[in-house]
């Protein structure tokens, strides 16, 4: 299976946010993500990096002002 | 292999521009992206949406001011 896991980074720190997420798309401010089992979960972040072959995915979380 | 293929999003069309692409990060103003082989190209875009279990990356290119 070709899913990945998505990370979100804070500081130096990389904390997991969703395993196997398939889907990846805007929404509102922010991301959608969806993983294989159709489950999905918001945030309001970028994609800052990813690594496919490593199933990688790292998140930016926007800075609230 | 888990890598993709990005494709570019231009009005309804979507067009490859690159196969089997391993790593996406972010470059300059835009992004960077490397495949299995190691061969990398650089766009100015954005990560619009992905699909892993269908291996499709599509990115949007920022319109020119």
């Amino acid at each position: 299976m070709c899913e990945a896991n998505a990370f979100v980074k804070s500081g130096e720190q990389e904390e997991l946010f969703m395993e196997q997420v398939d889907i990846i798309e805007p929404f509102q401010d922010g991301l959608r993500l969806v993983d294989i089992f159709g489950k999905q979960k918001l945030i309001r972040a970028r994609i800052k990096d990813m690594n496919l072959l490593n199933h990688r995915i790292i998140l930016e979380e926007f800075q609230d002002k």
